[in-house]
């Protein structure tokens, strides 16, 4: 999984003037520099949950993953997309496998279900399986295309196993939504339970956002996770 | 494709109160009966692009489509999705294959596409490959699944040429903007080239917006099929 | 304030037919009789936060009010919304006056502020102060109307006091989000402060949503009201 | 009225990369410099009305402005908005009168007015009609706050000719709808007709966005002013 930061306009400084013009109207002078009270009316907001100042500004990642993911992804409307497309490129025979820390087995029942590690054998059966799973489909898709099929025709043979690539925008309040939905937290408020290559994703995504937005990324931790 | 309409609260009607409460206010009393004026304000309303008086209502649908299809449906923001997941259920072996009539063979550059139909033999290869590798994949997630491993893992093997199911509720102003680049009509206003499966599931929702709004389809399809 | 149902597509069932399609598929089949399976579901979608089962469906509304709540109101952008046009129509002289029960002094500081009841006299010089107000601004804008100014022009003067009236459609999810801010309840998860006169229209919002809704209401109330 | 640009991440540059990961995936590298190729790229999305390319950023502004005219601005549902409060801070006596050559009358019948210049007597009446209307209402505000009543309700008598302040952000797509919407020009594929005063503020909105994405305002231009 790859996600990579490409351009941002994104600032715990801007949390504070869109905050503060509600009290302050033209005198909300944005400043780079947070003391305390920045500290304390950002903390504010997260728990009271006065999201909107959260909205002003855009982080921009390119992504790749397993189409399977980006499902996941695109399935979150506050954000936009830009990606890859089967119908007008080639895809290239790129896959995912899950690595050996890979949870493969899934015990309990629907709501409650939680993930346990599998047996050597078990690893290998996946491992084995998709591969041939995956060179068969390509191998169709390939045969297809050098018999003048449309790629978009050709493509239904792909695995959602296969990786794409796509450009996506989010502004502070989308992402911390689609990090509250999109990661498993045991103590957070309302605990969520992302299949783990999201998860995966959301962890980089995550690590980007506490860089850009430290104060407000330490204030969604604080309290409970909880997209404002 | 199915598109099966599952309930509704949308009619030319409500168009017509939504856009006279701006002129008439309280005096924009419903009424479900539309004589000429109405039809007039609706046709006017259209040309002139005012959209809000188009959302005053909401149409559901039931939908079975193959995924590559839902891939590009879920792209429309302004609609409610809720699918079948492949985290929560065994997800059953019906693939896409394209009918006889389906034309096989993209010409043209980026930008500029056209289709043609493929020989008989580029037909029989599609048929053959997709069926060969379709029965490849859901072999390896059934091997899957029966050596234990979580089905979210294991639906990796799975094409995006295998059918999905959801249900979509759009408004009758996110519909038309869905018909608009979704259905390739020549005389359009802006022409969209749309790829033919997921059209033919448009097909199916402009019968349905047609059957439920026929003065506002109408004035869509007079107005160079421009979502207003 | 006026809120009145117009038209709707909105019961519990579409909940259950909803979420249910993401274990079951085809086999999903709305129904309209709620069993305690069905309540427990409803419950449980409410209480994890699974939101997009309650988005299948659309609640039109007609509304008159002050347009200092039109002003809060049309923040909500999960909406649809068509409002009487002081462009196009003159606006009648109907005003808002705080009823004697309206607590009129807010006490203690920014983020925690409460009202209480003002002495007689504070009520009278609301009363005598707004209507002198509301009938200068009022005569002034007939004075422009009557020397053939533009209605956008000289609606400059009339007060934020003055009635306004709209349409408002919303789907149930963004309709509790509405209620989760606009509505104080001490027990809330997230206590809300919005102005009085806003949740006034919140609570007549409240009943027609409980009136069609009645299993999704309480699992909204039993779950701290909070929107999923 | 003022629009001032706060901060941005929006050029051009963005356009292309998003634009060409549908085609080159991994390949699509961010670069800053545009060529004729990029500007046929961007003139052609701008045609087609392939519109998600241009998501990628956020431009936020800060806007003073009277209330009648955030009203319509914050009808715009794809941006993000933060506003001085009238329940938490003390208006300031600052509002709005028409410039000398702002027309005055209104000729013509719903959905096709025009205005034109008013008489030297009709602008001294709507000048004082207007100071007296305002510096009454005022009045009646600054003696309810005197008598201890609350802000939010000592507003009310407050008129939509009074100016507050906000800060908005918008993507750039979102950014040329408004645009399309709130300026009047002739040669447009699609004439609106806002009032004058929004149009104001859309025409500084317009000159951050040409300074900050030249191509994409020149291609906005030279196809309609369709917003893509």
């Amino acid at each position: 999984m790859t996600v990579r930061l490409i351009k941002h306009a994104a600032s715990d400084a801007d949390v504070v003037f869109a905050a503060r013009v509600s009290t302050q109207g033209a005198d909300s002078i944005p400043a780079e520099v947070l003391g305390g009270s920045e500290r304390g009316l950002i903390n504010y907001l997260m728990r009271e949950r006065h999201g909107s100042p959260f909205e002003h500004g855009s982080i921009t990642m390119y992504v790749e993953a397993p189409i399977f993911v980006f499902r996941e992804w695109q399935r979150h409307r506050i954000a936009s997309y830009n990606e890859e497309s089967a119908r007008y490129r080639e895809l290239r025979p790129t896959f995912y496998l899950p690595a050996v820390d890979r949870k493969l087995v899934q015990v309990g029942k629907a709501g409650a279900y939680r993930f346990e590690r599998g047996t050597a054998e078990q690893l290998d059966i996946v491992d084995s399986t998709l591969v041939a799973a995956y060179r068969t489909a390509y191998d169709a898709y390939d045969q297809m295309l050098a018999a003048g099929i449309a790629r978009e025709i050709a493509r239904a043979a792909l695995p959602v196993g296969i990786y794409s690539s796509m450009y996506v925008t989010m502004n502070p309040r989308g992402l911390m939504n689609f990090l509250s939905l999109r990661t498993h937290r045991e103590g957070a408020a309302f605990v969520s339970n992302p299949q783990r290559e999201i998860e995966m994703c959301a962890e980089k995504v995550e690590a980007i956002f506490a860089d850009l937005m430290p104060v407000t990324h330490a204030a969604f931790e604080a309290n409970g996770r909880v997209a404002p």
